[in-house]
């Protein structure tokens, strides 16, 4: 398995960014933390990197019902994505597969929110525009 | 293997924040975000759940050297770490394992990195005082 849902955009860095956020939206989740990661790695050690947004996602309710049911979840949360920059018009969105944390923890009780969770992260990236294919 | 390095710290919450704060620059973490979990989830939800903080730490460094190896590292960054509320003067501290990241991605290349991120965690984690006791 994968740790990741991935998907290709057909848009611009700038452009993927606005429309990942009305996606995710629309899911119900809030970003509650932004790190330009390219921009910190050239402030802090003047290296270039492609341009990297790690955006840290919480839909409340799923995130509840998570702590409810392991008290470590905590250090899983808010859900990761990524936007990564690939060429001009082409930019890379990734998602923590919520699987993943499920497998993490060796919770089980977990896997009915995580089923929920990545059904509404799938359907963030499903929305956003492709012709290079998504793994979702 | 846990996915937690862990330590029930004898000091009350906001002490524990401070403190942590302290130990994480020591060791060359700066803190890149910050949630109030429980915050969000009394004001979202009207929930009440124990104080619990998530912290998003960063080492540029080691964030670099892990990106250079592993393309979708990003996912698994900031460092995330937990602190939350246990009783009157007792709070844990929890930071995600990086072994647990190297076994997600499935990278061995990775190892190396994960390995020296995991000692500046247990070194963070183990100057905290505490009677009960530490997993690091």
């Amino acid at each position: 398995m994968s740790f990741a849902l991935s998907t290709t955009v057909d848009l611009d860095f700038d452009r993927t960014v606005a429309a990942l956020r009305e996606a995710l939206a629309a899911q119900g989740f809030g970003i509650l933390t932004e790190v330009d990661l390219s921009g910190t790695l050239k402030a802090k050690l003047d290296v270039d990197v492609p341009r990297q947004l790690l955006l840290g996602a919480c839909n409340p309710s799923f995130a509840h019902r998570a702590l409810q049911v392991e008290e470590h979840v905590g250090l899983l949360l808010p859900c990761s994505l990524t936007v990564t920059a690939v060429a001009d018009g082409t930019t890379r969105v990734e998602a923590m597969e919520p699987q993943a944390m499920v497998q993490l923890t060796g919770n089980a009780a977990l896997q009915p929110v995580a089923d929920e969770v990545r059904d509404r992260l799938a359907a963030v990236l499903t929305v956003l525009p492709t012709t290079a294919g998504r793994t979702v």
